[in-house]
């Protein structure tokens, strides 16, 4: 018999859910990503409106809805680009940007096109991402990780999803779609929230074992 | 013999001009806004590229090359929405926020979308305007007006262009397209810095009449 599933990532972005059992594999003694790990959509769980206006209150917002769904711990990000000469924005409406929700092509293209006259000096930007774990008690933990660069004029490289054509990590020469996934998630935005989260997931896995 | 113009407008906005005649209207004396006051398309002035990254660096930008293309005085203004939730963008953006370039109901259509989630205690935004004169020998001033309120869910009015539709003043119970011109300008980001500026442009006309 399969051992039943532990953890809940609260995502239906396909991209960000392979990223996530990367980022998970090996990290959490005791835990196998492949069977122990489903997404929202495969534990059954409706869509959760992203009411916060904070990437720490939309991810909060997610994964204390799957928790108290499911029973399980659950984890969400809510991860954006905050592009400086727009204030931040798209930040938490970056996967809506073209209004048109997770269209990774039209959002990167309305981006280019708002920043077309903008030169090079003025295009910093990060990617953002706060991670979450809430448990089925209500009980929760939330982590940031930042990673700055540099807008392109122009999509490079075939990997990763979202913004990663655009954005030129600090003191790299390839866009963040032209790094192997390995080479992305030791700098990533993602990367770094997430590993800051593996303390508290293995206490509340832990606990979850014990209690059971 | 009609007078020389003697004041050119840097936009091709046919709202803007508009406003921008109804404002200096009575406002400088012996200046007629219909014979002396003219756009950059009638002055037969390129358009000209908006690479600054505040209101001020593009009024500006606008104002010197119309001055140095024409000899005139020239005044321009750069205006935009400055949503709290959006850490102050569309901004300088605001015009080309859908990408098309002076689409009003794209570009506000799009921000509607963004914002669809988004509650009305942290819909606050305002209207910015940054005023500018230069004159052909290189001297500048510019003024900054702002008009705060909140964004409606949907569009209502007809007056007004851009995001009149969707901003509800402070204090005001209907937007800023259902306000008539006057209500509008006696209140609007762009009456408050074309009225501080005027005194710049008494000055400047003065000294130009002198001159001549």
């Amino acid at each position: 018999m399969a051992p039943a599933p532990r953890l809940v990532l609260a995502t239906r972005n396909p991209g960000k859910l392979r990223e996530l059992r990367e980022l998970l594999r090996g990290q959490v003694p005791g835990l196998d990503v492949d069977t122990q790990v489903i997404d929202a959509a495969a534990a059954g769980v409706p869509d959760v409106p992203e009411t916060g206006v904070t990437f720490e209150e939309n991810a909060l917002l997610k994964a204390h809805a799957v928790a108290a769904a499911t029973g399980l711990p659950a984890v969400a990000d809510d991860s954006g680009l905050a592009v400086d000469v727009l204030g931040g924005a798209p930040g938490i409406f970056s996967a809506r940007w073209s209004g048109l929700h997770g269209d990774d092509a039209a959002n990167l293209a309305l981006l280019l096109a708002q920043l077309a006259d903008i030169a090079a000096e003025h295009r910093g930007a990060a990617f953002v991402c706060a991670a979450a774990l809430a448990l089925p008690d209500g009980s929760e933990t939330v982590e940031r990780g930042e990673l700055r660069g540099t807008l392109l004029q122009a999509p490079r490289g075939e990997g990763g999803f979202g913004y990663d054509p655009i954005l030129l990590p600090a003191g790299e020469e390839r866009s963040c779609a032209e790094l192997s996934g390995a080479e992305k998630n030791a700098i990533s935005h993602r990367g770094q929230a997430f590993r800051a989260l593996v303390p508290a997931l293995v206490a509340a896995l832990a606990e979850e074992k014990t209690g059971a």
